[in-house]
């Protein structure tokens, strides 16, 4: 009887740390294998204010520096990026005035060469006269108290599928407004990973992902266990009294 | 007794055989006979702003890659397509005030040669101010929730019978909008494969055509199985002790 | 009898003097320790009029001393700032014809070299005809009786980590507006420390963490209050009639 509570205690423990050694495992393959899902960079436009009138006399345009200085390059070798800007402009007149304007950005390398370009078009979103004051009455309590704002969120997609050369690696981001009408309150500049195969998912189901990955583990585990036991233990019963 | 039911059973799994082998063969059929019936690229159009007031100062001009880098030309030959363009214009003054402008599309080949031009007018459809406030107003709180939006989808098309000479296969594709005072949200182009005969037949009814293709093929497969029943089976039975 | 009320006088007044000791000792750590949070300066533009029309011919520029004469530079080394600045602009046509401007900020030494500078583009936030009527018609009695007032508060980073070099100290703050279009009121500095580790946890949960550190010091005070006391006592009880 005493033996059974022995053996039963020693079953638990095994198995207690068995459980927890496969967590482990599975939480450091995670963070390992699964890159930063998204990073994202305020951009700080700058350009020249005109002499003699209001508004700028030239392009907006603006460096950002993605290379961290301790980690090296951010991007993960292998893997595909969407690089996307958010430009947050003001309904006013001159940025409706505008129509379109092109956005420049180029992926620069250490040595400035340039890596890769892209040139796409942007545009507020219009509104009619009679459908602004409709909103703006509507929402008028919100607009006063500062919860709403008359600005539209603008997202440009660059690039829709960015895979990073390991020998050439992204340093720095070149971005561009090719027009000088614009207005902005702010601007940030955002990298996703497009997850895909096993790494879309482990982020997209990631309790399932877990659930499955630490099961493997415990039976990998519990199967050294089991032989290793056999191996020392097995010869001291085989010989009965040889 | 027996023999029947070993009969039947040799019977009923042959069926079972040649119907699985059958759909086997129908769906090989279908996916090799069939060419995708419709492909999209988005359209990303170029264009100079200009330097002192607001606006585009160039035609708005694109080129689309449309070979795959890995399986080559993807329209099938002998097949004909229709060649779309959709451009989602907002219903803005300028865009009013345009009226009709000009598309224009020339399918190149690898050598930048000329294949075959297009030129097609378009228009947004109008209107009136006193239909905008009508719908304005009935459509309000669709518009401030933003499930609708003043906005029109244009579709234009380009060719409505495009045939790919097998020796110069299609390249690239440059689209230009001879008008500079458009304003566009988005644009995408769509070749849509115009099926005829077998191939109209397959695509438009694919249950019938798979009802009726997976009997051929049993009816063909029966008969081979029958045939080479009797050539193997036969001569047993028809030399009744000579 | 008289003993157990004599010790409960001793122990009771030696509580008291540790507990305040404690609440000394962590007073005094905590304004060692902990650097000013904000540190505010106001900014007095200088600019030149224009000769022969109103308006001003020149940028509006600042130069701020941030150097204590008593107690040298002001900030701790080691310590990340937040530098920003606030420019009380009114709603006045003039500011909002301006769009985007940028304001330019230079650190510099003693020596006059320039630590580090940055650039930042700001902008007043748009408010459309019908929302500046309907904000005025609502909020007509403060304005009236000066409680509020048609100006804006635009508050830009200039640094968002600044990080002083002990070798180099901060000087003095060179400010530029690159725009002599703009209208100020007024405009002011601010500094603050971004804490970080065990000052944030002692900035922002002052009290959990004065309850910490008083307890931590009370246990530290008794245990050298018990240990010298056994020192002292322990002799004259051990030895019963050697």
């Amino acid at each position: 009887w005493q033996s059974t509570v022995y053996s039963m205690v020693v079953f638990s423990a095994t198995m207690v740390v068995i459980f927890w050694a496969s967590v482990f495992l599975y939480t450091s393959f995670y963070f390992t294998f699964m890159p930063q899902e998204s990073i994202t960079w305020p951009i700080h436009f700058q350009f020249k204010s005109c002499e003699n009138e209001p508004g700028i006399c030239s392009n907006p345009n603006a460096v950002i520096p993605v290379l961290d200085p301790m980690r090296g390059s951010l991007l993960v070798r292998g893997q595909k990026y969407r690089v996307v800007v958010d430009l947050e402009m003001p309904e006013s007149p001159v940025n409706q005035r505008i129509g379109m304007f092109l956005l420049n950005m180029e992926m620069k390398n250490q040595g400035g060469g340039t890596l890769r370009q892209s040139s796409r078009s942007a545009m507020m979103r219009y509104k009619s006269e009679l459908l602004h004051f409709i909103s703006t009455t509507v929402f008028a309590p919100l607009l006063l108290y500062g919860l709403q704002e008359e600005k539209q969120v603008v997202t440009v997609e660059l690039f829709s599928q960015y895979e990073e050369d390991p020998l050439l690696p992204l340093s720095e981001v070149y971005i561009e407004l090719a027009s000088r009408h614009v207005e902005l309150y702010a601007a940030q500049m955002r990298i996703h990973a497009t997850f895909s195969g096993l790494r879309y998912f482990m982020f997209h189901y990631p309790l399932i992902a877990a659930v499955v990955g630490i099961g493997i583990c415990m039976v990998f585990l519990s199967a050294v266990v089991i032989l290793s036991w056999y191996q020392f233990s097995g010869p001291t019963f085989s010989p009965v009294q040889p």
